[in-house]
């Protein structure tokens, strides 16, 4: 399941097509699957433990451990491969030592909200890490939703990943953000201490450093050097995830928006009428974060890899074994055309192997 | 969960790099996986099937109905996308009225196997379909287990779709897979009446077929005409797909190596060694169907249309009022980049809604 797909979906149906009646009963329906969905999810989370948990054991095996997950992600489909650049899988590839994916609101009993995600990257230290200092990076991604009203009264929702940036402590020269994620923790640092964010100095900092980047990604275009795995400077980097923010609703506000949403649903499970909060289409939802999200895709990524990555982590090492026998040797990102060969290769394996 | 990927996983690790004990395991927990998996899957067939019985119902409005599928499927993922020519999408386009997917083989107390997947197409007729007869093609595929024994003694299993060729009666000068649909039916019907496959008449002629098809393909190719859409004469066309065999494995051999995995499952799961069936990993294996399938991705293309197209055909069907407002306008198949940006533009939008 992913982040954002199930909202507004009546809305997004247009007259005159279809009559707004009929518009109104997708809409329902469709809440209807999200929910049969996420109480399956809640189920599965708890079921499954235990083999991940047995998973957990058979990769500290010393001769797996040692580059489990370095292959699994050398193996990573094209939603997780296309965010890695030759730099960042160069740090990958020495300096990862773990990775874990929990679920972690949902608990022994199957209760809670089973779409936030908890990522923990454990690293080599010292020597055998010469990118930073951090042995954990924990990336904790929260589920919430947020009921807002739009510039001409209406109500809109809006639910998804939300969550506080990670600082890394980068060694000397080596941040492949190029102060991109330094710049996203001192915004949020500065906000935590008061004041409105747009008129903190640390916002037009991380514009600017924004833009910085996106300079610099220009110019790589155009020289297209994406050979030397080392220097790929512009910035654009998997470490600016830790930095991923998405919105800032909180607890209090998610759990009121729940609650509303949760009465508007049974209301119209009983066919009464609901407020009508059709927004108009072209309406602009005012937003910060668009214009300081250094890693913009964070929820898909994070998303990526607890559904993808995560479960199917077994079948990617076999595969490193096959497909990339040697070392840690990660597409480019921007060989898009190399890895949809990759995934074809895959997808005719079946038919080799298809009889006697 | 997709075909083919929870198979022969501890043959693939490797020596000297994981130590067979270690392989070992991770082929039980794999096992264990695929099993929570499937169980998972069961209940959730019969879980979700009165909202899918009151999707039908929806869809069933005329507003609806007249273009629910067809907006569907110009909105589909590339893994369906893909398989569709031009001059598939203007006879879908016109002629296509509903479809049905159905976990048929799972009763209501949900028993059976969760993986065979029945794909109903219903299709206009008379005048409203230049194209062919049929009201309705109906394509069952079945998921089977083979045990088999390799040319160097060692047993190995296979496990996948399989299924029965399903012929249209083509309308004149109509047939899109320009007779090797037609050629794929001609052999089956023939095995049917008894005699070695590669001795039949039939099974010579399929070959022809596909040489001829591919020939044809590879001068397109070099063309690179693929503007016009019913301009598309190779015969590579998603109409193959109802010819898919996969293989022959009959329900009998089925439960029979269904019973010795799980034989051999329960053996491993107490600790007791089991017959190791490591084969060599360069023995190819004597595979008729390679020869003689039309549609090589037959199963990976019910799996798309089952485990995404269906699922999501509310969510695709309401994007088709954002961003293809006109007719049944699918891309290309060959334009993979374009595909690509389709993409890419739906995982930005969460982050553009993403705050008040």
């Amino acid at each position: 399941m992913s982040n954002d797909q199930q909202k507004d979906l009546a809305e997004r149906i247009s007259e005159p097509v279809v009559p707004p009646e009929v518009a109104r009963e997708i809409g329902l329906l469709e809440q209807q699957f999200v929910r049969a969905e996420v109480e399956q999810m809640r189920r599965s989370i708890v079921e499954l433990r235990p083999l991940y948990e047995k998973r957990a054991k058979i990769v500290a095996h010393p001769e797996v451990q040692s580059n489990f997950w370095v292959r699994v992600l050398s193996n990573a489909s094209g939603d997780v491969d296309q965010y890695i650049t030759p730099a960042d899988a160069a740090i990958l590839g020495s300096a990862l030592k773990n990775l874990t994916v929990e679920r972690f609101e949902v608990n022994e009993k199957g209760e809670g909200e089973p779409r936030s995600i908890r990522l923990t990257f454990e690293f080599h230290t010292g020597e055998a890490n010469p990118f930073f200092e951090n042995e954990k990076l924990v990336k904790e991604l929260y589920w919430r939703k947020q009921v807002f009203t739009t510039a001409s009264g209406k109500k809109r929702t809006w639910d998804g990943l939300v969550s506080e940036p990670v600082r890394i402590n980068w060694k000397k020269d080596m941040d492949v953000t190029k102060g991109l994620l330094d710049a996203t923790c001192d915004l949020f640092e500065a906000e935590k201490k008061g004041g409105s964010r747009r008129e903190l100095p640390e916002f037009k900092k991380l514009q600017e450093k924004l833009a910085e980047v996106e300079a610099l990604e220009r110019d790589e275009d155009d020289e297209n050097d994406d050979e030397d795995p080392l220097g790929h400077p512009s910035g654009e980097s998997f470490f600016n995830f830790f930095g991923y923010r998405g919105s800032d609703v909180t607890a209090e506000q998610s759990a009121a928006a729940t609650k509303e949403e949760q009465e508007k649903f049974e209301k119209l499970l009983k066919g009464e009428s609901v407020e009508d909060d059709e927004a108009d289409e072209d309406e602009d939802v005012d937003d910060d974060f668009e214009e300081i999200e250094a890693f913009p895709a964070g929820s898909e990524l994070a998303v990526a890899l607890a559904e993808d990555l995560w479960p199917n982590a077994l079948k990617y090492y076999a595969q490193s074994f096959e497909e990339h026998p040697d070392d840690f040797d990660m597409d480019d990102d921007e060989d898009e055309d190399e890895d949809d060969e990759d995934e074809e290769e895959e997808d005719s394996r079946p038919r080799k192997k298809a009889k006697v």
